[in-house]
């Protein structure tokens, strides 16, 4: 057993380790989360109340507390001595005081990075105004009464629109004139984007959306606390439309098409927005946010501009810094007026998913030469740090987002994520998600199982079934295919199985990546050994085995300990840019900062990509830890 | 015969005088309009071409000028002399550098008055910009392109919204990268509300509307040249809904009462739009800005905005200064992002219809005191100068609009609007509009009908026809009848008649009126003799005969000189406001001046209402002139 513990902070979910017995005051100032502590840290006066979520009750005595609050886990921070793995909360009482905002840091561990010292200031706020009722001497419009009473408070440049008037004379008496603004903070200056009567500070609520080509993922978010009240995740309904953004393009040339595929990825958000607002308990209406990472193609089918010279030379996107818009002026079923910041882009290819992704994680901020990798459809590579940055991207196919995989899914419950073969190949061992009956194959369990496969000679360098190795091996509807687990065993009453198409796909889309990786890296005069970090980001699943990814070719053959997962960059991101106009701004300037290479201008991708279409690689020399392996296929590589 | 001679300057719509023989160019330089003229006027340099379109063709010997241009009108305004009536365009590249703007100025005379000395400086322009296309080194985002080419004119801080951005990427290709935009100069600052490929900067079009309760008039203007396209009336299509404002806050409150006044009245702009750009030969899209001027509550009910609270102490409106809005935001039939201006009010009952008619008419900037009077379904009244107004309004009705009369109908073709008795009180002499067989009757015809049937005594001072007078007095559906036009004489076929009704509700809404003038004058210590001028404005046609206004008690029995006529004083405001920014804002500043008085907390109000509910008023000593009329009355008067 470890000496360290760790430590999940919430409100901010930030992951720290501490040693055994350390002082968890000084623990939570060390990560740099403002806490008071008016007397220092000597347990007199009462100010660093913080409540054990889960993990030890330590000790009770001698503490500046009610028996009420000790019941409910209420600890002084400087009176905790840290004895094991905890979930600690800070109140909003017992934050450093908010007119400075407070300064955020994560310590990463092995598990997570994501970016630090930033201040906890959300895009949008509220402010609460009491009004002088009118009388017949004092009978101005309702609008210029409140715009007096934000002039008093030194709000004088604001927008406020038709939509919002509309409301204000039935808001002000219902609250008997007193209400609750909502600004949003826009590049054209603060914005009024909702009115309630009465007092509604308590809450503030935003929602914070990863769309990816084959997945959208969500998260509900309270923007005073700064945690995560909900998650969710569904296919993109455009999936249907073609699996990868040059369909999609391809398809909104049609008549008709690029209105269905925005309606089709809208109608995936508002079912993510009504299942998160019902888990979350928050209706609809309180949603004050929104905040979108997409790669390019998804943000321009969202906002339903043709996205037609994305796939032409040059490659121009209409927009790569979208104006913030209103959530009505797209259909997303929050209050119409509710604003929708979008991460800005590079360029066609590289987009706003990335920025998210190296904004959340924080390597627009740190020193070190980091490989950034975003595995998805559109699979996306950066290689640089906070002073320079060099982009590519690839097309990586869904097959990691279990997407033209026959029996492939999504990393929801269910999911074989896990794959291993220890002794009798004809007797697999399967983790799913949630431990559940399988119901199909996830990214990570796609990797997993063929890295297995692989090792066990099941499959061969060239990504086809060994007949006579197991008797899992059979010839089905789409040719060879191997028995993940028999009917009788899953949550579907059907075989899940492997085919010979599932691992061309893979093969296909780990080839692409790495190709990427080989490319850039070139294209800077870096060796994968010179770098750092290798970051790597995606959301094909919650964890993936780095000696899977490693054995397949889809990772370089580099010291494990470089290697760190991000799990949805993209989706870190939007969450952190909803808790801090910083990390907005941060979004901005690091897209301006990275300087985009096109993969198809060069000729060393495709020779890197030919090359990489064979298990682990044609060139076995890069991946010597792999030939190590016992039942490799020696003469098979050279193809 | 006059020495004077009338001349009508273009594209200003400026009315002047000038003695036979002045030199042109004199007369309009001392009008303030600015003519280049490089040589001084020497007849030199040819810098100073106008256009003679009517009048006396001048010498057209040793003019510095192509045979065609002589042809066409074209004159050197230093060489030509005045010897008629003219109507005179200045053209665009003869008129005072553009960059400074230039200043109008427009004299008075006893038909007109108007605003002075303010720049031609329309809400809207656009600019031409011509990118570098993109190329593979070099593709950024079309916005982006976008924004640096703006930059590199100056222009930093503009809002552009979602709806331009989706049209950029094809507006770019189809100008091969050269485009005009279109910006709205917003209290938030500049907005972009149109793209076009090319360069459109040749034309720029603007509506301005004046939305009364009874008729809804507009206009379609040349912004680049500021001149009149085409005018068009219809009755507001609420006018089912009630009869005045009153009735419509009513029928707003029922269910669905709201969204249907609302469509009501954007049916009848859009109708008007439809019309006036096919006479203009001008494509909707090509229109560029909307100026509203309106009654508070026509401004709510267009905008949707519950009117409810505007009937009920104290009597606020939702919004006295609307923010600029587009016109998708209410449906109007242009392109959706064109900006919509609405003319502050000052109160819910003074609305900005009164506000544009005192910048229209020019008495926001004038020394003299002078009382305002807009006759309409909603009648209002100021009086005051430059440094203090007093406003109130009452509800007079719609019969000078032809609303609640029989046979009433808007100033339009076929209209009765001048009735007179020569001799033999059978047979009336009737002009209608535009010389057509008379259709009904307008709000001018009503007035000169009445006045001349109570000066010949068929109508007594109560307001009742007199038996035995004249034969065309008979009983018909409605009660006594005054026959205007037998059937065979009329477009419709059917007698064109006066009903008691009719007078009735003519004498309510002039009682109301004059008892607005009383109580309003001798809230602020004045009387009728001390005002230096009466600006009578409304929109019960071309013209209304004074003597028959003062004669039935409409307008006060004071000096004929005192009075002038101003036509639609709202309508005139909105479209010099459509010129220049700087009447807009004259608009805010003048909606901030005037101070309301409520009518209907007055008293005397109230007296003076009953007073004045004879022909011309109960006190005869207030009307000396009309006393010396024969056929007068006498002992009617003191019922």
């Amino acid at each position: 057993m470890t000496d360290k513990y760790r430590i999940l902070l919430e409100p901010d979910s930030l992951r720290l380790t501490a040693e055994h017995g350390a002082n968890l005051l000084d623990v939570i100032r060390h990560a740099g989360v403002g806490i008071a502590a008016a007397c220092g840290g000597d347990g007199v006066c009462g100010t660093c109340k913080v409540i054990i979520e889960q993990g030890c009750t330590g000790d009770t005595r001698y503490l500046n507390l009610s028996q009420e609050e000790i019941e409910n886990g209420v600890r002084l921070a400087c009176r905790y001595e840290v004895e094991s793995d905890l979930t600690v909360r800070i109140p909003l009482q017992s934050r450093a005081p908010a007119s400075d905002g407070h300064l955020r840091s994560l310590s990463t561990s092995e598990e997570i990075m994501a970016a630090e010292n930033w201040r906890f200031a959300p895009p949008v706020f509220k402010i609460f105004l009491k009004l002088t009722p009118p009388a017949l001497d004092d009978n101005i419009s309702d609008l210029s009464r409140l715009e007096n009473a934000l002039l008093s408070q030194g709000i004088v440049d604001f927008r406020i629109g038709l939509a919002i008037v509309k409301q204000l004379p039935a808001v002000l008496r219902e609250g008997d004139w007193a209400l609750t603004l909502t600004l949003s903070k826009e590049s054209g200056g603060l914005r009024v984007t909702d009115i309630q009567p009465g007092d509604t500070r308590v809450s503030l609520y935003g929602l914070a959306f990863d769309i990816g080509t084959t997945g959208v993922r969500g998260e509900l978010l309270d923007l005073i606390e700064g945690r995560v009240l909900a998650q969710g995740v569904e296919y993109n309904g455009q999936a249907v439309y073609g699996s990868d953004v040059i369909s999609r393009i391809a398809y909104a040339a049609k008549t008709g098409g690029l209105p269905a595929l925005q309606q089709a990825v809208l109608n995936t958000l508002n079912n993510i927005i009504r299942q998160l607002t019902e888990h979350g308990g928050v209706p609809c209406r309180d949603i004050s946010h929104v905040m979108v990472a997409a790669n390019t193609t998804m943000v321009q089918l969202l906002l339903g501009i043709d996205p037609k010279y994305l796939r032409l030379a040059p490659y121009v996107p209409a927009v790569s810094a979208p104006p913030t818009i209103s959530a009505g002026e797209i259909g997303l079923e929050t209050g119409p007026g509710v604003p929708v910041n979008i991460v800005p882009a590079v360029s066609s290819y590289v987009g706003g998913d990335i920025i998210s992704g190296l904004v959340g994680t924080g390597i627009f901020q740190r020193g070190e030469t980091v490989l950034y990798i975003d595995i998805g459809t559109n699979g996306e590579i950066v290689v640089g740090n906070a002073d320079w940055m060099v982009s590519a991207s690839c097309s990586a196919g869904p097959a990691f987002e279990g997407g033209g995989i026959k029996h492939g899914m999504l990393a929801t419950s269910g999911a074989v994520e896990g794959f291993n073969i220890d002794n009798a190949v004809d007797e697999p061992v399967i983790n799913t998600i949630g431990q559940a009956r399988p119901r199909g194959i996830c990214g990570a369990g796609l990797i997993s199982t063929v890295a297995a496969l692989f090792k066990a000679g099941v499959i061969d360098p060239k990504g086809k079934f060994q007949a006579g190795v197991t008797e899992r091996v059979r010839i089905g509807t789409d040719g060879s295919e191997y028995v993940l687990a028999a009917a009788n065993t899953t949550e579907t009453g059907q075989d899940i199985v492997l085919t010979e198409i599932d691992l061309d796909n893979l093969i296909r889309g780990k080839a692409a990546m790495y190709a990427g990786y080989q490319t850039l890296l070139s294209s800077v005069g870096l060796s994968f050994n010179e770098l750092d970090k290798v970051v790597v980001a995606g959301t094909f699943g919650s964890h993936i085995d780095v000696e899977c990814a490693i054995a397949i070719g889809l990772l370089p053959d580099i010291d494990r300990d470089k290697f760190i997962f991000a799990g949805n960059g993209s989706l870190l991101g939007a969450r952190l840019s909803s808790y801090s106009t910083e990390l907005i701004e941060a979004g901005r300037i690091t897209a301006k900062l990275v300087t985009n290479i096109e993969l198809s201008d060069s000729a060393s991708f495709m020779d890197n990509y030919m090359a990489a279409m064979f298990l682990p690689h044609t060139d076995i020399s890069l991946f010597p830890t792999v030939i190590s392996q016992p039942n490799h296929f020696a003469g098979g590589s050279g193809g």
